[in-house]
């Protein structure tokens, strides 16, 4: 037979502690639903991830597999990448109806060191962009590093953000690469910048596969 | 017969700007190969993404994918959100032989209002994350919004740093969420800071679905 102990002092703290974070939470909730019921709108948006940290490209490919779950179309261009094959256009090709994966770049710039044949490469990159930019059947649609695209002068960023503003209403785009522009910044709806804090790469580590590529 | 015309002003301006291109890229080369050089190690690394911004998740989703690119085997395991399914779980749960999932929370901590069942929940999860972490046979795991049942002493960072740091050699931990605690930053080979610039909530839209969930 079990006994009824009267509650002990920590009973009491903990009980103290839990009916704390209830009334903290509660209060939370109120503020949060409250910020839910001011943004009822929907609509594509543009999201901007730029910044020297990591991180950039593989959460434009987080939002593009979000995307796929919700049976959305997807479109990929690579403006920058491309030399080595990546984890990420590996898993993604194998799903050619719901992604159209396309990687435009040669290398990185630093590699090709041949500016004329660069700028070809991002125009040419820029028109798949365009292409999909005027088909409502995408989605969301992701242009990886066309920052850098835009930074180094490749393409004419007034043109870039006109072709974006006049897209279908509900495709959303993202948009990943150090150094935005801040006529992109302006265009955009989410923008983060990837703070570094520590790198492995510091601490005499490469790149890894399924982190890094 | 088509004529050889001299160079105009306008081609002899272009031809020094690719030379010129050429040459920093050429001095960019040489830097980044002495770094690469310099970087030789391979071991799993700890990646954390934490701050205010959006891209935390997303970015760890982007690696799960990058992984499965390269035919490693997987682990997720969600922390705190798990009250609507979101697109990265309907997606990654197609693919059971290459993604374990698993979601542990029961919604935000603000919606349970429940510290005590929070915590219950906190440490399942914790040990389905131990499982993952004491088995080579996973090579990426991702620990989705760790970094908040840390943080509000759901768990103890100590022992979650123990195991980690026990795990097997070439294992890359992924771990999100704000507010990631000192102890974890220090154990981790990467970070980053997810620092918001703007965010289309304020501007009245609602979260989309692909783009935050």
């Amino acid at each position: 037979m079990t006994q009824d102990l009267p509650p002990s002092p920590n009973d009491a703290d903990e009980d103290g502690r839990n009916e704390r974070h209830r009334a903290r939470m509660a209060r939370k909730k109120t503020i949060i639903d409250d910020r839910i019921a001011q943004a009822q709108r929907d609509c594509g948006v543009i999201v901007v991830t730029t910044g020297n940290g990591k991180g950039k490209s593989s959460s434009g490919f987080g939002m593009v597999i979000r995307a796929m779950g919700h049976g959305m179309k997807t479109g990929v261009v690579q403006f920058i990448k491309g030399a080595i094959p990546t984890g990420e256009e590996k898993f993604l090709r194998r799903f050619p109806e719901e992604c159209e994966f396309h990687v435009m770049g040669e290398g990185y710039t630093w590699e090709t060191q041949d500016r004329s044949r660069d700028i070809a490469k991002a125009q040419a990159a820029w028109e798949q962009a365009r292409r999909m930019l005027r088909d409502p059947s995408f989605g969301l649609v992701l242009f990886d590093e066309l920052n850098i695209a835009l930074k180094l002068g490749y393409l004419d960023v007034d043109a870039v953000v006109a072709d974006l503003r006049a897209r279908p209403g509900m495709q959303h785009v993202v948009i990943t690469g150090r150094g935005a522009p801040q006529a992109l910044i302006d265009a955009a709806n989410t923008v983060t910048d990837m703070t570094p804090v520590k790198h492995a790469f510091a601490q005499g580590i490469r790149a890894q596969n399924g982190v890094e590529m």
